[in-house]
């Protein structure tokens, strides 16, 4: 019974950090001096089996998809099928955000069939079943949250969204800054609901130590949600969303103490002017932890495009600081995503990764782009398909266009620059 | 017999410059002032009759669509339909960059059809005829480049790509610096083999005064062409493109002197750290001319989603400098785009535009980001619908799904943050 990052404080390189290390082309030593520190997590619950990955400083950027049924739209096949697709076209981590259908048989389906490591939000399954008998959120029994997250980190989820910093203080700093759109977090508006209805303090808070008890035990990562997250560009870096991440950042470091691996949400709706700033003031107050962000969207008016803004804010996101990025599909803010959205919104979410890859220079990511570009200078369409982030669509655009079989394309033919350059 | 920067010049406001000043909800006179000093251009032809847009300092982020048929791929009406779908979602200009069939009847259509300013890239036409002939590069006379663009000022083109700056010197630079991709702009292309070819100067650079002489006579803007553009991330802002720009920027002068209104097209492909600097270079080296950008594509291994790699560079770009998007479409690089592929890159370079408007607080960028989560926070989606860039799809998405008719969406049911957080 022990956890990666206490292996790592004790110098012991883990079968795990191996694994990672040579994936990542790091050390295995540098790799668990990152992890001791803190700097970089490896979500992986001792009874899910799979080969792991890990999130932070220095690695290659990680791409999370969501998936899951809701109470309207509720088909376990469906969702197993979404998995699967975000898994082919390059998701490193599942979350299971199943609001419909019986969310234990949900829950269990995922973890099995999951390659990657498989996340979850703990709250959304005990409002379900309130909801569900017609109760309301204030009714919720704090004992019954504390279950749930024992029972989900058993069946092997290996990072869990918890709200911890949703507290009386950091409210109260949103009650005299108001918002244009409050609380967009669910976790965050289900306990704000809970906290005031019953006038108490949020009990993930208040009771942190139960929740680093039971993650220890089965090295769940904890991912702080941030329950105060701005939902609107104008809501963006306000006192709410800075007094929650201040909490965050010494519950981060109660985590590292303890001997469990956590790592911090981010925002968020966001104008693209504030996101270096914010990734860069998260990394300070929370001594490097690694960053997983939900965006951040650069504007508010694109529903059905949104894949589209979480790539611009992503991307920048992740050249400043940020190690995860949270995929966000077309039919982000209208509706429950499609098997085509899941493959649109971890496309793009990779692209913003491969994009920061590049700046940063981690992994292959300039081998890749320098080798598709010889290959375009070569007119070596098999070769371009091969290093192309989605080979399939590459061919398939091409092949069924007129030039199909040609050197060059219909775009321009045989006044295709690279011929005349090349005087072919 | 007069341009609007010689009419600014001396003290006039145009009719044109009055309509644009509304619009853009700045005083007549700053603009004025603005385009007398070459850092707002109307690309507006005195025989093509639109409403105008203005581009550059302090104004609204402007968005290009190309169209156009090719040797291969050639549909009169198809391209007319694009050049329609294009405006609905929002272009602000069109360029034709049509290198099959009758090129003179397409572009009289275009011009006579389009509500919006038209572009061309003059020597496009020329390269064709000689294809057509089944005569070489080389073998062009720059006479009938000359006569081709004066025809096309009379027709009514509002603003030409001319590559002026790919020297004899330019491409030294090139030879002395080799890259991964060479030359990836076609008219860069074609000029660099006619030059070499026939061990000549650039005539477009060598008998500038010609072009801006045809230029002051239609009031035609030039679009000094990036023909030594990167075209893999490997090769940006190398020598050659520096060169290049130099020679640009002494061009720019020359046209602001002469009377001609003239904007820099810029990179390309260019990963994301390297862009803030471009363009401050370029504002620097041109003395503030607008700036029109292709991209820039932050990653090279996209095909088949790089208009969702435009709108990451593209976005950054107008952030620190670029007035002027030209879409990039999901068939870049494979193959001639389709009416949907149309929409789709519009839309990607709208959403680059507003997000840089929203930081650049221009126009009613914010005010519709307020809005829009406004309505969200009121759950109104006809309000969210009014507000959204793309009204249409977003109606779409929510009213097929199971939540159709409701006040929460399939994503979260009743478990809805803001309902949550509203206590609803």
């Amino acid at each position: 019974m022990s956890t990666q990052i206490l292996k790592a404080k004790s110098g012991v390189i883990t079968s795990e950090m191996e694994f990672v290390a040579k994936s990542e082309r790091v050390t295995p030593e540098w790799l668990r001096n990152e992890i001791a520190m803190g700097r970089v997590v490896i979500p992986k619950n001792i009874n899910h089996k799979f080969s792991p990955r890990a999130i932070g400083n220095g690695l290659s950027i990680k791409v999370n998809a969501n998936i899951g049924t809701s109470e309207k739209h509720c088909n376990l096949t469906e969702e197993l099928e979404k998995m699967k697709i975000a898994i082919r076209y390059g998701a490193d981590s599942i979350m299971d955000l199943s609001t419909g259908g019986n969310l234990r048989v949900i829950l269990q389906q995922i973890i099995k069939q999951s390659s990657v490591m498989v996340g979850t939000v703990p709250i959304y399954s005990i409002a379900t079943r309130l909801l569900a008998k017609g109760m309301k959120i204030s009714q919720l029994d704090p004992e019954e949250l504390f279950d749930e997250i024992e029972l989900q980190a058993q069946i092997g989820v290996d990072f869990m969204t918890l709200h911890c910093g949703v507290t009386r203080s950091s409210l109260s700093f949103l009650e005299n800054d108001p918002r244009v759109c409050g609380i967009v977090s669910r976790g965050g508006a289900l306990l704000k609901r809970w906290m005031t209805d019953n006038n108490k303090e949020n009990p993930l808070y208040e009771q942190y130590d139960r929740v680093l008890k039971i993650c220890k035990k089965y090295d769940v990562t904890i991912s702080l949600g941030d329950g105060l997250r701005p939902g609107a560009g104008a809501d963006a870096t306000d006192r709410g969303q800075i007094a929650e991440l201040l909490t965050l950042g010494e519950l981060v470091d109660r985590a590292r103490k303890y001997g469990v691996q956590v790592m911090v949400e981010g925002p968020g709706h966001m104008p693209l002017d504030q996101i270096e700033m914010n990734m860069r003031v998260m990394k300070r107050i929370c001594h490097d932890a690694p960053f997983y962000v939900l965006g951040p969207l650069t504007t508010d008016s694109a529903p059905g495009y949104d894949h589209i803004v979480g790539a611009i804010g992503g991307t920048v996101a992740a050249i400043n600081g940020a190690d995860f990025l949270c995929y966000v599909t077309p039919a982000e803010h209208l509706c429950l995503p499609t098997l085509d959205d899941v493959r649109e919104g971890v496309m793009a979410s990779k692209i913003a990764a491969h994009s920061a890859d590049v700046v940063r220079n981690v992994g292959a990511a300039r081998e890749r782009d320098y080798n598709m570009s010889r290959a375009r200078r070569n007119l070596d369409w098999e070769q371009m398909y091969t290093y192309a982030l989605d080979p399939e669509i590459a061919r398939r655009r091409k092949s069924e266009s007129e030039s199909g079989n040609e050197d060059h394309c219909t775009m321009c033919g045989n006044l295709c620059a690279v011929k005349n350059d090349r005087n072919l």
